[in-house]
């Protein structure tokens, strides 16, 4: 029996590698939802992509925390004229560590929008944004988002730091 | 026997977890090798990311069916003045869901070019992108890829809507 | 044990696809370090994207080659404010084709800056980019990385030529 063992042990093996990569893709996935969630108006799926108490942080602008805040966001006249006026919510693909039932990720944001009056499109924002991660029964859910703007005020030398070491 | 059947029925659960893997990756290449192809004039390359019969719609500007037209929109003046005066056709890993032998996708494609005149780069376009995928014999080609502008005239809500849920 | 030797081989063919996509997401996630690591100012994290020999090649601009130069271009002045006014290196998903312990990648790289006169952000730089990579004992890293701006003086005709296959 001991090579059915040796077998069922180097399934285990590669079943925990599958893991690893199941996981890389799920978060990149929920990351890439962002943008057309809210550059669609779903409110409530882009509220869901955070656990329920979840927090977005974009200091030192606002703080939404938990599924109604964030909806709410999305739902808001703000949002809502972005949408009306032409807007691009492009998020690249982040560096993602996972540790366990838990995971970092770090990315950049940009906030394209269109201008009527010169009919062109103008870049908005760009943010550098750290991801805390939750593995929940129903999949990986953002317990923290934060956002900087990458406008000098607030150089990222210390959340970006921890993303930049090699895979 | 018992044991062997149980450690085959494993092998195939997890090789259909590398499956389902294996296209992530796959679709997120072929989204990778789009910009690449057009911004090198490899018109048949960019072509062949397409079906047969595929479609590139780009309403209300173009549509182009088939690797015959859509080679020829990358080989075209209008196309190839673009490389010649400067271009990135810069576009971001999209959401994919994968059902058995299709597959949908949604992604941002930005298009910025030089401008000699200013001597700097402007963001001529920003898309909402929504594909469709088969799996051929040959690997995953797509069957459509809708491209609407993010200028107000066509905001997408129905185009990203089905990006957004939780993967 | 005719049964076992199947078992066993096909576990090795399933690791083997498994590795692949290791490789793949491996090499995502490294591209995806280099804009955290510089606009944090992280240079030796930075430099050790690639391999102690490394070059990150800018024609007709500049040329490091190995970690003190990568890092030291991370450290000096010019870069360093890059970060206290304000900076994204915003670096898209790669395509990316593997063979054995080398690998290559293409993708764009957005260079885009704060402008404090203005009170905007401006796109400096977008660049089609070519990476050699090599598998070394403590992971895949950059042999070659070469950067060239989309400004119409160096179309990617070649550059980007190998990116365009179906994957």
């Amino acid at each position: 029996m001991s090579e059915l063992e040796d077998l069922r042990a180097a399934l285990a093996a590669l079943s925990a590698r599958v893991e690893m990569l199941e996981d890389q893709v799920a978060l990149g996935q929920l990351v890439a939802s962002y943008g057309p969630a809210v550059d669609s108006g779903s409110s409530r799926r882009a509220a869901q992509l955070w656990s329920d108490d979840g927090v977005f942080d974009v200091p030192p602008i606002a703080r939404w925390q938990g599924h109604d805040e964030i909806a709410g966001m999305v739902e808001g006249e703000g949002h809502q004229g972005l949408i009306a006026n032409g807007v691009g919510h492009v998020l690249t693909a982040p560096r993602v560590v996972v540790d366990g039932d838990e995971a970092r990720g770090w990315n950049y944001a940009l906030n394209i929008r269109w201008d009527p009056t010169e009919e062109r499109f103008w870049v908005a924002r760009v943010s550098a944004n750290e991801w805390t991660w939750r593995r929940e029964t129903s999949g990986w859910r953002t317990v923290s988002r934060v956002n900087v703007n990458l406008d000098g005020t607030q150089p990222p030398r210390e959340l970006f730091s921890h993303a930049a070491g090699a895979p």
